[in-house]
């Protein structure tokens, strides 16, 4: 029985990235060492990081106004390294609220001390919609503007990004990132933790303006994206698997045909997705048509007994980690790049089975 | 040829656990899915984690007065998380400078704000010694002393540590963490990155006693002691595979007798290697001989060219990464728990017959 693996972080990885380090893992390019014993101050890891860099750089169209660091930890690391290394001058922090994780951004500004306004938000709508910026609203006082571009516990995503904001555009791109063909020009500091599509959890990638780098002096190196950029991510220990791990997704994106042609793959899984959910009268998505989101396909039967239930009947049937985020319940399908349209016609195989006996 | 790699971290790894993992990267557990894949809100994550404390608690003798914590990064973060969890009432730090790392301990406290205090130094002695505390030194205005039981780069350790200081004593024990039997109890903090003798980079372990878990509310919350306490280390998304790996590392080591039984085999490694420096007219060490490393071995020709000569040949030899720190020059073979009786005996052989061609 094939297993497809619905988790919405850490998630799926391509199967031939886990064939290639199984491969390798006793002797890296015949070195006699294996990626975990590497030293990051050889010769074969900085090509390892600099030919990730690059790929990422060719896979997003980076130009070269903007560098890209590799970053222990994952988003809520990247919570505090923005503020930390973008406010200045007791400036404000704006913030768009389209579900759990913006807040948790938010929470942890607030933590650190920092003050933040959110100028638009869909909570009261349960995170069911993106919220529109009145494009209206002044925006002198605020060091930025953070979004995050996909909802993962919600399902819903910023398919259209606000431009011409005066002031520098954050976003979280963790769950839709190299899913969905956003234009890095669009934003001035992108950040994405690795363990949804892009490797395993326990790097982020941040790609950021260069004139933002500003050298400041009283914040924690690890955290410090001046620091980290003059010493090409490696100013400590870079987390080397995790690193290489990156570098083989990344390869094995460009031999998909690049984000252009994984987006179509990625479209067409979701569409057949919510077409299926939208013609049954079993199970419902409520998300706002134009919102939902390619990565993280929200759905219910209405009941938690009968979720629960749908969630043990797929595990048997190997449709795995179906279950809505603790802290919203349900059901939710994770599409990110690495699931095949396969997994996602078992899926809607399954569920169908599942209804006519559920009925 | 068989190959030992002497890189002083990331490090060698037993081939027994690069074996396991590899066989395990498909699937782990019948799940039909890799460890690379696997959310840390599964059972199977939490019994990897939680196994590995415990097995940890049980080769340190860790009493129920400590916790144990995994943390993203490594030394260097810790350098910046404990003076922001342990530093109430703007007391100072006080520090023994032992070498490097210490060194790097102090600044990264001064970049965030703190005062230190170095209260011994062997920085004059060019770390060729540790450096004397004078225990009559008054202490009530630090919050706690810092050092570095093993400082990597100039090795030299500390094996006997100061006792009834009345304020905590933290300890950096990254490079022998495991290599050398310290009581915990002599410690309120104990951190060590993973890369030397415990895993892959990209995580740490902390052993903190209970007590100094104060809940604060103004830390970055991936470095919040109190919060990755109360979270079991689980706050946000851990680094998954390097707690995987830790906990085999930790499972090889108890198959080896544990602490006890490895630092035999470290006191035999160092010694032969030691002896035959210092029976040699070619290599010189020049730390005071009782405070020298066991793991982390310096030594040199007294020429850079002839050292560079050495590295190279090693290499040819099989002997990798001899290089000293590139801040200290030199040689320097790191002999971990996982380097073999085996490597040290193929190293001394390379060193005489390269001693022999070269007189």
């Amino acid at each position: 029985m094939p297993i497809y693996n619905f988790s919405a972080g850490p998630a799926m990885l391509p199967p031939e990235v886990i064939t290639q380090i199984q491969a390798e893992l006793p002797s890296l390019a015949n070195s006699g060492m294996s990626i975990l014993e590497i030293s990051h101050r050889t010769k074969l890891f900085e090509n390892i990081l600099n030919t990730a860099k690059a790929d990422l750089r060719a896979l997003l169209n980076i130009s070269s106004d903007y560098e890209i660091l590799f970053m222990q930890g994952g988003g809520t690391a990247q919570f505090a390294a923005v503020p930390l290394n973008l406010v200045t001058h007791s400036k404000k922090i704006a913030f768009i609220d389209s579900g759990y994780w913006s807040m948790r951004a938010i929470q942890e500004a607030q933590t650190l001390g920092f003050t933040t306004a959110i100028l638009a938000s869909s909570q009261k709508q349960n995170y069911t919609n993106i919220p529109k910026l009145d494009i209206s609203t002044p925006l002198d006082d605020y060091a930025y503007l953070h979004l995050t571009t996909n909802s993962t516990i919600e399902g819903l995503s910023i398919h259209a990004i606000p431009n011409n904001l005066k002031i520098p555009l954050v976003a979280d791109m963790s769950s839709n990132f190299l899913a969905e063909p956003y234009n890095i020009n669009d934003f001035d500091l992108v950040y994405a933790g690795a363990q949804k599509n892009l490797g395993p959890a326990g790097v982020s990638v941040v790609i950021i303006k260069k004139r933002l780098l500003v050298s400041y002096s009283n914040i924690t190196s690890v955290m410090n994206y001046h620091l980290t950029a003059q010493k090409n991510s490696m100013f400590n220990t870079p987390p080397v698997f995790a690193i290489y791990t990156v570098g083989l997704v990344l390869k094995w994106l460009k031999a998909q045909g690049g984000v252009a042609a994984i987006y179509e793959k990625n479209l067409k899984k979701a569409q057949l997705l919510y077409q299926f959910i939208d013609n049954s009268k079993f199970y419902t998505n409520n998300i706002n048509k134009k919102d939902r989101s390619l990565t993280n396909i929200t759905f219910t039967t209405g009941s938690s007994s009968l979720d629960e239930k749908v969630i043990q009947a797929a595990t048997a049937a190997g449709c795995l980690n179906l279950k809505g985020h603790r802290s919203f319940g349900g059901l939710r399908a994770s599409l990110y790049n690495a699931m095949p349209l396969e997994g996602v016609l078992a899926l809607i195989d399954f569920l169908t089975t599942f209804e006519e006996n559920n009925r």
